[in-house]
């Protein structure tokens, strides 16, 4: 092994001066370290029985990287590179969320076991943030499952819970991005009409498709292939019927307004068009965020079944049982993005444009970018 | 998509009470998350101009990661599952941390360049946690690497000047581990004796080596095969040279003491005995954690150059050329368990135990449960 | 930047000769490269319609992570460390298998409908290795969900279902791991007999819980107590009826035989005694293989959610709800070791050993490390 | 534990018909696992002393992962989305490349031992794919480490030899990077004239400060002001002189030309404009795939300490230490990406746009998707 730099390493790596020696803020006190790293007192320890471990429990729930996911309020439309940004950084978040149980799965069943008594009734459900995350991203209040058979509000005291309440009533990631999926150019009915455009389209597509069958000779394939057509038609005439829509609405079986899902349908279509493409990224970064937070609670479920099997948790909650209940096509807030899918169609079906006439696809508005980086009041 | 939970599951969900309704300590104080998640204080705010993206900087940085690590006290030698479990889990943190500069790259350079002013003169070099974690672990005062042609610790203010001095006169994790080594069984001269057994081996081994090559016909093959044995034998030679391994660890490229290399070398070779299979995982762990704070180390250079380019740092270090050079085995605490892959043998080179005579190799101390349990004072 | 090594290094890293120079096997060859990087042949070019995802698309899903899996036998029992250390290896990579589905996300449902018509009908169902790794595990036959209501097996051809159905009459790892708990030591009627010791343990310590609740005032809190108390005896009155046992392994809420769980029990509580440690691992190793499998489960659901909406798969299977419907408990193979935590109690309910007469716990049988390297047939 | 699936959810799982049973390509034979699969075969084995961990070694080298980065060929510069999401899927397989040492780790240093020998002079060197896809990337001729004392392709055999030859002397990625780059709207000089109003605003800019520090009363504090000041000033001077960009390139200090320099700079400083958003993306997956090549280099290194200490590699090489000169600046390929962060200036002092001027940074060349969607020929 080689140990020593040689010199002109050693040099380059010398040359500096050590600014902090004449004052200013220093690394401990511009982190406010004395108050997050003295911040971990221990149930076992007050009770006369320190367990090492609740060490490690406390700061793995302190909720810091939940914290981290909050800041981001993504409210300013207008500079859609920030926006995106933003929404990719809470996914890189979660990455790590859901990477963070390998860590706290070092913990057996039989060292939880240990200070598990102390805890209660302490229970994660209480977790204000995970709450108000939630809320902001746009968990509907009426497809949580509740709680003890209660709702979930009324576990939380009453200042906590009118945050929660309070968060309920604010514009959502949801509402924020269906009103931006609404304005998306190119859905007007007097200028490209997209979506009468599409419709037109398809049902000429698929009744080409018919016409080409038709002629075949009479086999078993033949059959199954009309079969399959009749199926497709009905799939897409579901799609523009518009009280279909109301009525999944209302189920919470689609989330979204119907013009919104045009839009991203639209955006889905040209999303290699330049007026699209970041567009198209933040669509897939919802759909991360919805799979990430979902992939946290199933290994969050996972964890718990480990670590106290079927018992009840320390805040009374049914443990296992009622964590798994929660992952859910009811916590998913972007649902619709992924349901897109059964929507797609081969590439000529998709309605053309004139560059000459249909020129927002490659301009956008101008953003002053000394405007742009005058922060948003968050 | 299904929504609605079939009843068995619904009623399984529910089956529950909540406890936090009459009182106790719950999730949020428990935490204490009221001092937690209101430490951040932007110092671009305090100064009027107000970078969203300080939050996250301020957050990845609090340390709640590092202080997960200082927590593991590993001085109980006895129970060397529980000494293994910490230090894996110690080896679990340290990977989450390598991968958490995920979350920080997800800020570009102009986001930093837009706050960084307002850092200085606070910089990383001054996180008191990081070395006295380094000191805990044993990289050595005098192989550090100076900063701005300063001992390190001149750069600490009084007290925490004073913690790092102390912290480096407790005994580290390297010397419990040399001084654990010494101790391992089968090393007494007038007992098994491994050294001197394995000395005779190995030179009877080259010597019979050398007398096959010696038999073939003249050839360029057989000149190589003797040269390369003439190197095995001076590779050998060194190794039972203890004056050699003296004047090693006077410049540091060895770390631990003779005895406590054949203790280390012992394991390697009879790690499939019961009595070593713990131990030998400890190695490998002890091995994982050096490795990953070098990558942490140089994870954190890959970023800097990226934020930065080759400017000073905030606390007025040479920025990426000091970060550079601490990228080195001098920071590799347990260089001496990767340097005994160098002296590896056949299997039928090392010596044979008698089941009958060295029981030590599948017999142990008790170890009482309920003594074991009690825990470390740390 | 500084692109020039300085001489010393610049020395050291060029001391070698070329030993390839003068013949012998070369990586490639070695490797079978030409074999394995040349098999990926595109449907859709073959079909005049070449499109480079599909590229992607063939590499993610050529099984060589499976094939990892698949080479490792553990059969021999003596070795513990080895057992221990393949079955962690196995760990680590299913550990990888789920991060590897980041790779196939980058594809957007899109890009995937452009050749997705071209791959009908295969079918990731048709997976043989991912049938037979299940098999190995231990998935129950009659556990499974069937396939568009026909048996697994049925949808394999002739010389894989023979493949099939050999490998469910093979012992799986489940059954190797019980047979191996069944001899756990301490667990002889006539010796320890540690069943018996822990069920007279635990009602009399249920026995000391009751008189010290009843000797306090009337309460509300008094009643819960002894509710709670009544529930906890009623859950332990059930673990020590074999009946019960019987029964919920004939509905496959049980998996492994009644002694088979008390040896795994008796892990759990002595496994800080030298004798457990590595079986302890074992066991958590063995529950970090159905986590992931599960986790694998689930983050497949969510990539096909993404890809197709709730279209039918390639193959015919109803695609999303089918996957989803395997993301439950009766694929968990070692579903009793997580439920064990169910029955955990205090430290000094845990029978004690006398260390004079019960010395299994830290002595072992002999392993003659010559044996032990010699390779298990596999 | 709950393993029956209610009646509506089994339903829907089975809703679906085996579409395989009629015939055509399945699974296996699409992916050719017969092919690749089968291709491992051990050295051991063939020498008669076959070691189980050998199998391991061959899949983890197996290249699939190089492989799935050598498909993808990003020539089409008009659809920039497509080329940005073809880099992006890169960075994704390349931060799996990274985290697949966690699976060979599992390997110690003495399990690797017992069948090292027999793959010399195979070498880890030879790797075709590896080399190829550096000079793809744009790794150049004359700055690589050479391989004991000769050119790095005088190792390789006849036809590879010429396949790296041709390799060198097709446009590689940093090439076509640096063509786009210099055709960046706004750099030309009877038009917007970037580099010119760059120049002008950032002395006139240091001008301004000069003359505020002036004014300041004579203080320590302010001498230094000033001292900084001039640093700054020589840097900025640097930056336009186009005779130290000459010789720092053909120092290979700087890798692209001046102005695709100036093209780079620009993206950064209007990176919020629509025009702009995805070219900065590109910029930033291109120093995540240098930051992620050059810890894969990193991590080798550590992997083959760890394997064989300071022993020569088995195709002949210095091993570890040749390898750690490879993680030099040298080997990254969009150095001047990073080393931009020098030249950060505040916002302020970016020049601005007149929106109704200078119309590029929110107009773009329509992209036909029907012409996108067609594949560009690799």
């Amino acid at each position: 092994i080689k140990l020593l730099l040689n010199e002109e390493e050693a040099d380059e790596s010398q040359k500096g001066i050590n600014k902090a020696s004449k004052g200013g803020i220093i690394y401990g006190d511009y982190l406010q370290l004395d108050k997050v790293v003295t911040a971990q007192v221990l149930q076992s320890e007050l009770k006369g029985n320190k367990i090492h471990d609740e060490h490690l429990f406390i700061v793995t729930h302190q909720e810091l990287i939940f914290k981290m996911v909050m800041l981001h309020q993504v409210r300013d439309e207008r500079n859609m590179l920030k926006v995106n940004t933003r929404i990719h950084r809470i996914v890189m978040i979660f990455r790590l969320l859901v990477d963070q149980f390998s860590v706290l799965e070092t913990m057996t069943a039989l060292d939880f076991y240990d200070f598990r008594e102390y805890l209660s009734p302490a229970s994660g459900f209480q977790s204000l943030q995970f709450r108000l995350l939630e809320n902001k991203i746009g968990v509907p209040d009426n497809l949580r499952v509740p709680y003890n058979r209660r709702h979930y509000r009324d576990n939380f005291k009453g200042h906590e819970s009118e945050m929660l309440l309070s968060s309920e009533k604010e514009p959502c990631l949801l509402k924020l991005v269906e009103k931006w999926l609404e304005r998306t150019p190119g859905l007007e009915g007097d200028g490209f009409n997209f979506w009468k455009k599409l419709e037109a389209n398809i049902f000429e597509g698929l009744c080409l498709e018919k016409k080409k069958i038709a002629k075949m000779p009479d086999s078993e394939e033949k059959e199954e292939m009309m079969e399959e057509l009749t199926k497709q038609k009905e799939l897409f005439t579901s799609l523009f019927d518009i009280k279909r829509h109301e009525h999944l609405l209302s189920k919470g079986e689609r989330r979204i307004s119907y013009k919104a899902l045009q839009g991203a349908l639209m955006i889905y279509f040209y999303r290699e068009e330049p007026r699209f493409q970041v567009p198209f990224q933040l669509l897939s970064n919802l759909m991360d965020i919805d799979t990430l937070m979902t992939k946290w609670r199933y290994n969050h479920v996972c964890m718990v079944h480990r670590m106290i099997g079927s018992k009840a948790g320390t805040g009374g909650s049914s443990g296992y049982h009622y964590l798994r209940s929660t992952v859910s096509d009811r916590y998913k807030v972007f649902v619709d993005l992924f349901n897109l899918a059964t929507f797609l169609i081969p590439r000529h079906w998709v309605p053309k444009l004139d560059p000459n006439e249909h020129t927002f696809l490659f301009t956008a508005e101008y953003c002053d970018s000394s405007y742009c980086s005058s922060e948003d009041s968050d």
